[in-house]
This record gives C-alpha cells, sequence and structure tokens, in this order.
C-alpha cells in the first residue's frame, strides 16, 4: 500500500525525467534478431574478436581448440568466422569469430558452472544433467530453460577454462608461451592477440525488456526478474539496491520537506531528524540483507558455490605450481605484493589526501574572499558570487575524483594481485577512501571546526547538487551522445548499399556496431555514486533536510539513465552471479557507523541540547559520548539480533540439505546391503 | 626458545601447586582394564542406567531395539546388562546396561558422523567405508584407527538418532508418548526412564594420560593431543586455550613485576601499560583465532559439518511437522519463546543487575565506615579490617554469581529452546551480563565515578585474590572431597567380601563407582573464570600491574586442578567435535573492546596525561575521546586484516576443495563418454 502511494508520487514528480529518456530510445536503430544466421541451428551467443593482424596459424589453432570434443581437451563449442557485411571496408577487422554451442553442451556446461535452477519441488537447486527432467522449466531440448545471459556465461566459463596441453607457445607467437593447464583465453588477451571478447544483445528480448523498464510511463516497480534474466544477478542486484534505497528514503524526503519549509532557519531544531537519521541508516541496511538473500535465493545464487577463480589475464611472476591445483602457473610472492602496497600505494593515497586538503584550504580561502566581497557591498551579483566557490569547488572535486580514480587502476594494477576479486577489493579501498575524504572533508571542517551550521547547509547543498549534475551528465549524456553518432555512422554506411525496410541491420553491421559500442565497466562507479549520496544524507541531511528529496529525485532519473545507458550505450556484459553487493555492504555499513559518530556529535553541538548542561561543557560531551556508545554498541547487538537470511529461505535452504543427507545415507545402507547380500 | 624460559620459569615458580595435586592422585584406586569382559570380543564403551523400577517390557523393548540391525530401524549395537558385583546389595540398581559396537558398524557410524582423519596424502578427509583402506592409521579390521572416544562419540550418535517406528508410546508406559521419527533415548530421558547414559573411563589410557598431563614435573607443554584423544576436541580446546591464554599472559607479567616493585605509590605512571594493554589484548584474541583454526584442522574438526540438532530432551509442544525434515516432532511458536524472553527472563535479568547495584552500594558504605574507624585510631588491626568490607564484597559477589547461574539455567530452560546451541547460547548470555556487571561495577564506580585510583587498585587486589581462591576451592577441592569419600567406600565395600591384589576393582564395581561420579557440565564455568580473569587484566592490570602475575599463578594451578578434576573427580563426558571456542570467542573480543574503551578513559584521567592540557579539560576529553575512536577503528580494521585460518591451513582446504571437484568432472566426463559409447 505504502509502496504504492510513494510510487504515484514519484512517477508524478518525475514525469520531466522520462521525458529526458524517452528521446534517446525513440533514436535508437533497430537491428535484425540474432536468430537469422547463415548455417541453422547455429545460434551466435558470444563473439571473439581477435586482432586485424593475428596470424592465420594462431586464429586455425584457436578455432580448432575452440571445436575439440571435451576428451580431445577442447571445449567442443561451435564456432564460425563473420562474414564481411554489406557495407564492408578495407579498415573492417575480418578475424570476428561468432561462438555458440550445442544444446546438450549448454547443459553439460550448466552443470559445470554450477546453476542453481527451479526443481520441480519449487526449491532451488544445482542443476545437473543427470535429474534435468526434474526440474521445473525443461521441457526437452530447446530453448527457453537456459536464459541467453546463462548460455552466454557458460560460454565464457568454458572459453576461460580451455587450457593449454602440450604448446609451449601460442602458433606463431613464440613469445606468448604456454605450458599445461594455462587458460588459453587468458594468454590470448594479455598478449593484446584476442582483443575482446562480448556477448550479443538479443534484439527482441531488449526490446521487451527496455518497454517494461523505462519506456512506459506506468505505477510499477523496476522488472528485476527480467533484468536478470537479460543481464544476470549482479545487475539486477545494482537495480534492486538502487530501488531499496529509494524507497528507504521516501519517509525521510517526507519528513524533509515540512521541517525544511516550516523551520528554514531554525538550524538548532534538528536532533529529532539526526536521532531518526541514526536509526534509520542502521535498519535499513540490515533489512536490505535480507531483501538481498531472498533475491539471490529466488535467482539461485545464494547457495551456489564460486567456482576457482582463475588468476587475471595480467597477472605475471616466475613459474611454479599453484600449490593448491597442482598447476604450473605464475607465482608471484606476496612479500613483494604487500611491499609495494604498503610502501607505494599507501603512502601515494595519503599524498592524495593531503592534497585534497591543499585544495580544501583554498576552497576556504575563496569562500572567505566571496564573503568579504559580499558584505562590502552586498547586491545580487555578489550574492551569486557566494555560490561560486562551493560550485567550482564541487567541479575540482568531481575531476579529483576522476584523476585519482584512473591512479588507483594503475597503482592496484601494478600490485600484481592474482585474482580479479582480490584485485577489485583493493580498488575499491582505495578509491572509497579517496572520495569519501573528498568529498566529506570540507563538509566535516566546516561542522566541527568551525561549527557554522548556516555555511554546511549552504556547502552541503551546493556540492550535492552540482555533483549530481556532473555525474548525470558524465553518465548518460556524454556516452549517450558518443554512441548516436557511431549509430548513425553505421546506418548512413548502410543505406548507401542498399534499401531496406523497418531499419533491420544484418547480422554482420550489428556484430560490428556492437563491438565499437563502450565497454560497460562494470557495477562500480553506480555503487560508488550511491555511497556518496547515502553519506550526504547519512551525516548531515540534519542541518539540510532537503538532502533526502535530492537524492530521490536524483535516484529516479538514475534508474532512467541507467536503464537507458545499459540497453543502448554499452556493449551487453557478460552476467555475474553475485549473491550480494559483496564489498559494498561493509562500505555501506562503514558509513552507517561513522553516522552514527557524527549524528551524535552534531546534537551534541545542538543549542537545544547545550541548553540542558548550562554550567559544565565537559559534563555535555561525557553524556554525548556515552550516548554514542551506547548506540554503537545497541547498532552492533541489532547487527547480530537481527538474522541476514528470512526465515523461510532458512528453513528451505536447511530442508536441501537434509535432503541430500538423507539420500546420501540411504544410498549407503543400499551398497551395504548389496555387499552383505553377495558375501 | 621464549616458551621454554618461560616455561622454566613457570615450572619453578609452581613446584607448590604441583605438590597440591600429588597426594590426590596417590589416594586414587586403580580399577580393573574394561576390556576384561566376559564375553570376550565385546568392549563395553557406553553405559545406559535406566531407572531402577523400569517395568521389564520397557527394558526389553529398548534393548531389541538398540540390537535390531539397520535395515529394521534399529541401531545395531551390542548391548549386555551389568551383572551384580561382589558387594552386591540390595539398593544396588540392576538396570545397567553396557553398550558397545562391532569393529563394522564403528567404521559405518564414523561415516554418520562424518569424522575427519588424516589421509595417506597427510591431509585430512571425511572418513568413507568404501575408501578406508586410503586413510592413514587405517590397519584392517581391529582397534587403534579410532580412538575410544570417537567410538563413544559414535555410539553416543548412533543411540541418539535411534528412532521410534510405528510405537504410539514406550511399552508399559502409556504417557511416554512416541511417533514415527522420535528419538527413542529423548523420550527416556524425558521422562526419566533413562535416568543416565555415560562414556566409561580406561583404565590404561587415563593413566598414561595423567602421566604426561599433570603427575610429571617436567618442562612441557600440555599434551594437547592426547586429552583430544581421550576427552574429544572441545576439552582440549579448552585446555589449549587456558595454556596459550597462560603463555599470552607472561609478557605483561614480566612487565608488571619492575613496574610493581619500582612504581609502587606511582599511580600516574600508567600510560604505557594501558597503551600495552590495549594492543595486547587485541593481538592476542586475533591470534588465537589462527592457533583454534590450526588445531582443528589437525584434529578434523574444521571442515567437519555439523550433523542435524535434535531437539533437546525437555523441548515440548504441540506435535506438528518440522518444516526441514517433515517429520512429526512437537512445534513451540517462536512467538510465544520471544515474549518469554523479552518479557520475563530481560526484566528478571535487568531486575538482577539492579539488585547486585545495591549490594555494591551497601559494600561502599561498609567501606566508608571501615575508613573512618581506621582514621579515628589507626592500628594494626584496624588496617587489617580496610580488607573486610572488600572481602566480604568478593564472597557476596561469589554467591550472588552463583545463585543467578541457577535462576538463569531454570530461566533459559523455561524459554523453551528447541536444539541444545540455541539454548547455550542464551544461557552465555544472560550469565555473561550478569556476572561482568556483577564483579565488574564496583571497579567502573570507582575508576570514573569516584576516580580514586588507591582504592581502585586495593579493591581490585581483594577481589581477584578473593575469588580465585573461592574458586580454586569450589571447583576443585570440594568434588574432591566428596568423591574421595565415596571412593574409599567403595574400596571398604570390595574388601569386605574379597581380598584382592593390586586393588584393581573388577568391571562391575568400576561401572556402579563410575556411576556415582558427578556429572561434568562441560566447559562453561572454566570458560567463564578465564573470560573474568581475562577481564581483570585487560580493564584495570595498569593500575594494579600485579593482576597479570596473578591470573599466571591461577592459570597454571588452575591446569592441575582442572587435570585432576577430569581425570579423576568427574564422569568421563562424550566428547564434542568442536572447531573453535564458539561463543566464547565473541565474548572475549567485546571484553577487549570494552578494554580499549576503558584503558583510553583511564589514560585521559591520568595527571601525566592532564599536564599537556593545562587550560582546557574540553579539549583532553576531545582528544582522547578522538583517540580512542581512531583505535577502535583500528582494532576492527586489524581484525579484517589478519586471516582468521593461517594460510597453510587454507591452502589445505582449498586444494582438498579443488581435487573433489576435479574428481566430479572427470566422473561426469567418464559417464557422458560411456553413454556416447552405448548411443
Amino acid at each position: 500500500m505504502v509502496i504504492l502511494q510513494i510510487h504515484i508520487i514519484h512517477v508524478s514528480l518525475l514525469l520531466v525525467c522520462v521525458e529526458l529518456s524517452w528521446p534517446f530510445a525513440a533514436g535508437m536503430m533497430q537491428w535484425e534478431p540474432a536468430v537469422d544466421s547463415s548455417s541453422s541451428g547455429f545460434i551466435p551467443r558470444v563473439v571473439l574478436e581477435l586482432a586485424s593482424n593475428t596470424k592465420e596459424e594462431a586464429a586455425a589453432w584457436l578455432l580448432s581448440r575452440i571445436r575439440d570434443p571435451q576428451r580431445n581437451g577442447g571445449a567442443e563449442l561451435l564456432v564460425e568466422q563473420l562474414g564481411p557485411g554489406v557495407g564492408a571496408q578495407e579498415k573492417d577487422n575480418p578475424n570476428l569469430f561468432l561462438v555458440g554451442a550445442s544444446w546438450p553442451r549448454l547443459l553439460s556446461g550448466a552443470e559445470d558452472v554450477g546453476l542453481f535452477k527451479e526443481y520441480s519441488d519449487g526449491s532451488m537447486r544445482g542443476f545437473t544433467c543427470a535429474n534435468k527432467h526434474n526440474f521445473k522449466h525443461f521441457k526437452g531440448e530447446g530453448d527457453g530453460f537456459l536464459s541467453m545471459s546463462e548460455c552466454q556465461y557458460i560460454i565464457k566459463h568454458e572459453l576461460d577454462t580451455l587450457r593449454a596441453k602440450e604448446e609451449t607457445h601460442v602458433p606463431g607467437y613464440t613469445q606468448a608461451k604456454l605450458y599445461p593447464g594455462k587458460s588459453i583465453i587468458r594468454r590470448l588477451q594479455s598478449k593484446g592477440i584476442l582483443i575482446q571478447m562480448f556477448p550479443l544483445h538479443d534484439k527482441e528480448d531488449l526490446k521487451r525488456l527496455s518497454f517494461s523498464w523505462y519506456k512506459k510511463v506506468k505505477l510499477s516497480l523496476q522488472p528485476l526478474d527480467e533484468i536478470k534474466h537479460y543481464y544476470g544477478e549482479g545487475q539486477a542486484l545494482y537495480f534492486g539496491f538502487l530501488e531499496y534505497f529509494t524507497f528507504a528514503l521516501v519517509p525521510m524526503a517526507f519528513i524533509g520537506v515540512p521541517y525544511y519549509l516550516f523551520d528554514w532557519e531554525d538550524y538548532d531544531k534538528y536532533v529529532v531528524f539526526a536521532v531518526f537519521n541514526m536509526i534509520w541508516c542502521t535498519v535499513i541496511l540490515e533489512l536490505w540483507k535480507r531483501r538481498s538473500a531472498s533475491l539471490a535465493y529466488h535467482w539461485g545464487t545464494l547457495s551456489r558455490k564460486k567456482a576457482f577463480e582463475e588468476p587475471r589475464p595480467g597477472f605475471h611472476g616466475v613459474l611454479g605450481f599453484n600449490p593448491v591445483t597442482g598447476r604450473e602457473e605464475p607465482l608471484y610472492p606476496n612479500v613483494k605484493r604487500q611491499l609495494r602496497i604498503y610502501l607505494v600505494s599507501l603512502p601515494f593515497v595519503l599524498l592524495c589526501l593531503y592534497f585534497s586538503l591543499y585544495i580544501m584550504m583554498i576552497y576556504f580561502l575563496m569562500e572567505g574572499w566571496a564573503l568579504s566581497v559580499h558584505d562590502e557591498n552586498p547586491t545580487f551579483w555578489t550574492g551569486l558570487l557566494l555560490f561560486i566557490p562551493s560550485i567550482i569547488y564541487a567541479v575540482v572535486i568531481e575531476v579529483m575524483n576522476l584523476i585519482y580514480r584512473y591512479a588507483a587502476e594503475f597503482l592496484t594494477d601494478w600490485e600484481n594481485h592474482r585474482l580479479e576479486s582480490s584485485f577489485q577489493n583493493h580498488l575499491v579501498l582505495k578509491v572509497l577512501v579517496f572520495n569519501f575524504f573528498n568529498c566529506f572533508a570540507s563538509l566535516f571542517y566546516i561542522a566541527f571546526i568551525m561549527q557554522d551550521m548556516a555555511l554546511l547547509r549552504h556547502s552541503l547543498a551546493t556540492l550535492l547538487i552540482t555533483s549530481q549534475i556532473l555525474n548525470q551528465i558524465m553518465e548518460a549524456f556524454l556516452p549517450y551522445w558518443l554512441q548516436r553518432r557511431r549509430n548513425k555512422k553505421m546506418v548512413r554506411k548502410v543505406l548507401k548499399r542498399r534499401i531496406f525496410e523497418d531499419k533491420v541491420l544484418p547480422l554482420p553491421e550489428q556484430v560490428r556496431l556492437e563491438a565499437d559500442m563502450s565497454m560497460y565497466l562494470g557495477t562500480f562507479d553506480d555503487y560508488l555514486e550511491l555511497f556518496l549520496l547515502f553519506g550526504y544524507v547519512s551525516l548531515f541531511s540534519c542541518v539540510y533536510p532537503l538532502a533526502a528529496v535530492l537524492v530521490v529525485l536524483n535516484n529516479i532519473t538514475e534508474v532512467y539513465s541507467d536503464a537507458f545507458k545499459m540497453c543502448h550505450v554499452f556493449k551487453r556484459p557478460f552476467a555475474d552471479p553475485a549473491a550480494n553487493i559483496g564489498v559494498w555492504q561493509l562500505a555501506f555499513e562503514a558509513m552507517s557507523v561513522i553516522a552514527v559518530v557524527t549524528n551524535c556529535a552534531l546534537i551534541g553541538m545542538s543549542p537545544q541540547v547545550k541548553g540542558y548542561f548550562p554550567d559544565s561543557e565537559t559534563q555535555l560531551i561525557l553524556w554525548t559520548v556515552a550516548i554514542e556508545h551506547g548506540l554503537l554498541a545497541f547498532k552492533f547487538i541489532l547487527t547480530f539480533l537481527i538474522p541476514d537470511v528470512p526465515k523461510y529461505i532458512q528453513i528451505k535452504l536447511a530442508r536441501l540439505e537434509f535432503e541430500s543427507l538423507e539420500a546420501l545415507k540411504k544410498k549407503k545402507m543400499e551398497a551395504s546391503e548389496v555387499s552383505k547380500k553377495i558375501q
């Protein structure tokens, strides 16, 4: 009920934003469905693009390895070279290959990757070929049981785990060394022979998805299941979190508006709001864990085991034996990595933080100068001038974040992490610390050193609004504009050669168009943006209650612009079978701890509370600290008390485990009966 | 090296304590080995004692169910009634039954309980009968592969999971209802028909164990592997923790002694000590996790899966269907339990805390009175009088803890938890909160409200020493004295009838003697004691540096008295396949967080630090709070940075998982090859 009401309001509020995304969609080209390929039965799912100057022997070897049956160590997949399109040009790369797989191969691959599907009794179980007929939507050989994104994920997994046998190097490339067990695709990637590997879009599905997602103006939630179906669990969880976060902010926005309207200049009335803030940010994160677990359960990723991670393509080291797999692979001593982290990366991050502090001080000088100009001769223009330093500072912050981001990526890459997950964790940590400091240091300084609540409010508002506008431009408008240009060029090229109706692109053009699309770099930046917004709201929204409203508005446009860019601007990404939002849950929780501390301090500084301790500032501080400690302790206890997984899912998981145990016991008993009879 | 040196010191320091335990051992009776039973081949391992007035049909039914083969739903175990002993009396209970098992039955039971044993390649793997010859110490049929405690654990598990079939009640007892799937043993226990079930001691093993454990005066660590072999992993982990904790305290004791000797009256020099304290208590707990993981790995419990827990014997409710197993069993609505917890237990605990506060205030009144008497007319006797209130208070605290303990057990039982583990967690929580408050409230009051460091030191010393003495008496001397009386009586009784050499008791007498021994109630009280000692040291040892020395001394006597009581005072407990110290790790970590806060506050209050902020108390407090927050944050980061499981074990576990995955893949591949050939 509440959700619906809220939705009505947000949709009516945000028709403007919807209208923003409409024209993009209308301008897009449509293309031919991928199914209409030359050889009937072969459905192209994944594209491999080799460098245009790849030696023929290397390409032939790769294709034969991909086609080889599994018992000979091949991947047993189908692969075809993409023919030249209608508008074929000299500069077009001929080395584009389409990869598909037979239906039985996909099923056995689904078992390899440990896919969970719905069983006939409604529970989620690991798929096995032997047991395939007991799964709910399994209808003989044919499509529909595995979604396109699952097929693509399976093909990617099979390609990634295609290993070298006796080859010492890639044929034709003596410097591209191989050794038994080395992933061929990874080596080709790291040597630049394989330029990219990406899954193809599916026109029909995409059309359906975009209509139910962002093209209709109707009261509804996002179609998370469809998003999961098309993009995989990682993407769907991000959009689920974005939606959840937006709804969670709505009560805060509701309280914020009258607060803002009626107590405009009454900065000391924020105690109630700060208390609400603290409870809110603790509770929503706990509830999100439950929501996330129930989503992941229904998508089959909650109890799915992680496969063994291959080393990253860029990982290098001296050849040795992996102690876990016993396979030959490069080893890099952990001590060296630790030295790089603590002696280079850490000092670099600290230096950046110092630099950011320096910029902050310059901002305060500018702020002081603008104020003095305004005070000397206050006009409308000097009043406007007051906002200039904050706007400049906000822009500078965004630019610094961007530059730092590249530096952090470079450094983390140089640290030479073996696994992608460890690389990601170190990158997230580096970026988070800097972004947090960069965005919030000035606010903390104003709040606790200068103790100027009017300036805090003014500064917060400018920072928030400027960064939101910049973000939307950087994130959606810019890539859209680039993509639109590319799109038009391709259409013009095709139109030059032949006249075709309803603007459907033939397969070769479609593949080449997608190959040129920008690469989607994962949900990192999206989560980072939400993290900073969460910071603005949870830390300081008590002094600027409109923050929640702004963030809600931002999130709604964010849904539309993110959905649009996923569907029409970027290459389709491979599915990522995530069971939760990973390291970001931790980041948000850390922020909520900081929020408790900050809000307690703000409450302690409020004139209202100070009024209770007229004589002794010491008493006031001691009480504030004591209450803060109590709240933190309570927060941790709450984290323990609220189960992370809803009861009904716990029961389902326990039942599954129990059944498999019972089945094992029964099997054993039967075996022992048989052996007794034989004796 | 360091460990050895330390050990030399502690042993030479503690010869007194060793001597304390010698006479106990010498006074003990020896008995005949359990192996010499009447029917050759049958080794009695577990004793079942039914009530002496048990109806014959019930006993006969139970025995037949235990003996029935597994395919008929029995336990397939061997069971014999214990014959009357030499000194048989009318009042002796005739219903004592000895349970054993054939060797193949034990092996299949080992597979049922998921025992991990050392594999031929040195890794730890789940035992399976099919694969038995690949395990390291497996030498055909015969003893030695499974330890006595493992056999007993297996038999207990098989008895516990012996389930009712079509019976509606226990024969002869219409009120002892049964339904298909109900554990028979649990029902017999809850109806008082089964009085007890306990494993037998093994004279030879026990002799060996006690010699290598506490009867020799030699430099060595505790024989943890032997303890594990005889008592199981839970016990061994406790003694491992006790030893680890003692060693961890040694550096502190070393710093404490000169500190205490040379700065006797210099209370303000404790800043260094407080800082050391904080680092110490964080680091040792992190390192213990690693030590515990490596012990548990070598004992095979680290990756062992928990079996499905049966409901507690006392659990009652309306009959329904368990949503996990689908079996009929009593259900009790969670809401009712929550109501009992929050509306009865919680207010009760709060009331007890209030009462404890009240007692504390009386103590302060007494203290004030003693001080005024001493000040009026200071003599040697009034000087002694100063110690009286603290001693009385310490005794009262111990008595209150004891009474509260019973109340907590009653309440937790009344809350009607379904699982033993949940019962234990609620009990631990209740007891911990009260004991913590009861023991430390007065110290916190003195430290932070009265700010009287001299009184704090005096009070801490008295509390610590008195509680240690009381504990040792309650824990070892009292049960020893009771057991000795019982022991002597039995020997006298046997001696009356026949003269036998070397004082070896025949089996029936031995079993009856053990049946009369006190029940060992688990490691709860032992951990609780360590927890409180850890509190005294980590919270306040900076004002009384000798605390660490006292705790070290206490721990060493504790090792001896605990070892002694385990071997000679209590019934042998069933092994508990624990992988870590469970909820206690959490409790100790919570204490270490409180220690950081307390020590920071103590540092902030020290005249030394106050000297840096002569003008502003506010500045001092703010700095203290800021540093404390920094330290807490650092502590949490440290918890993340130090891996809980040592690298080499992580690798071993990962290799095992990898191998099983590869094996599965290979099997699948072979199966698909076969099916292809058939087609």
